[in-house]
């Protein structure tokens, strides 16, 4: 991996400092929200200069881009789900894979605050599309699914409306369902939304 | 109605103000927002005193309570799907009600901002459940449901993501399907969070 992103004839140790600034900047975003997070807070907290930062990243969107990366494993993950094993379980293992990333603190609060900052800046939702939306959708193109996009975000429907009630607005007793029966409930959406025939449903509103 | 919110020994006239008060309110917050619109802004757009409006209605947010009425018969109208008709289409009524409620431009209006504000402002995220989760709740309390509030909020999570991917983030394909497409879309799913045998569903978990 790191030998991916090194580019020939840079210092030895910027790996180092790129890797201290990235952390700094995965738990600025995480606790602060990405429009609460300044490059001079990153800066400060990995202990280099601002101008260092920019100078490896460029923006604070393209930093923000490189700090939530564990998040977007996501969508290699979901690109596996939907791939791999019995097509009739695809939703309960979609189900179980989003619940069990946002029970976990760190990925929970990257796309928490993600979205939150989606809502208030206009430049954020653009971000919250390369980051999530499209490699989401790129893992449902790459199944063997057919309406692809349709069923991505009919799905994407669902999770988006768990984060919001359950994590964002904590309305009760949703807020507070274990985990388990949450992804019971969810499951057979999901499943229906990713394997039932679409134009069958399409017909019959014809 | 206007008989109801009169008090004794007021002068004549003050009806026709309040509704003045109101209707600029409503414009205001649909088109701006709750948090981008001011006291003085709806007093200046009713030509009335800012102290007058504050003398009636005492805060922003009962304003914005009492300009919201009509997003606020939601409720009742959720109430009435949910008591008479057939239990079999009571997920395609709830989604027909509902996607009908965010395609007609001023409810839609105020749904969005409603929500949008929700996440910006944490008074507002209350103010959200006291309009719109609380009476919905209600309304699901008072049907003949088991299990009404977890098959409320079950729906709200559905209901919450078609408005955050379809009205705010502008997910496509979802953002663009017509209207019946996407009651069809979503029908099954309420069906299923509404009439469901819950339990069956809890002991497949355990």
């Amino acid at each position: 991996m790191d030998k991916i992103i090194k580019k020939a004839g840079r210092r030895p140790g910027q790996n180092k400092t790129k890797t201290s600034i990235v952390a700094a900047a995965e738990a600025l975003f995480a606790k602060e929200g990405f429009d609460h997070t300044t490059i001079r807070a990153i800066a400060t907290q990995a202990e280099v200069d601002p101008a260092l930062v920019m100078h490896y990243f460029g923006s604070k969107q393209a930093l923000f881009i490189a700090a939530t990366a564990p998040s977007q494993q996501m969508p290699h993950k979901i690109a596996q789900e939907l791939s791999r094993g019995n097509p009739e379980t695809m939703g309960l293992r979609l189900a179980t894979l989003f619940v069990g990333m946002l029970e976990a603190k760190p990925t929970s609060h990257i796309v928490v605050n993600a979205l939150k900052a989606a809502i208030r800046i206009p430049g954020a939702a653009a971000l919250l599309k390369t980051v999530l939306v499209r490699p989401i959708l790129k893992a449902f193109r790459e199944s063997a699914l057919d309406h692809a996009e349709l069923r991505a975000t009919l799905a994407q429907s669902q999770l988006v409306g768990i984060v919001m009630t359950r994590y964002i607005l904590k309305i009760e007793p949703l807020a507070s369902l274990p985990p388990e029966e949450l992804i019971a409930y969810i499951a057979p959406t999901l499943q229906r939304y990713l394997t039932d025939d679409l134009n069958n449903n399409k017909k019959e509103v014809l």
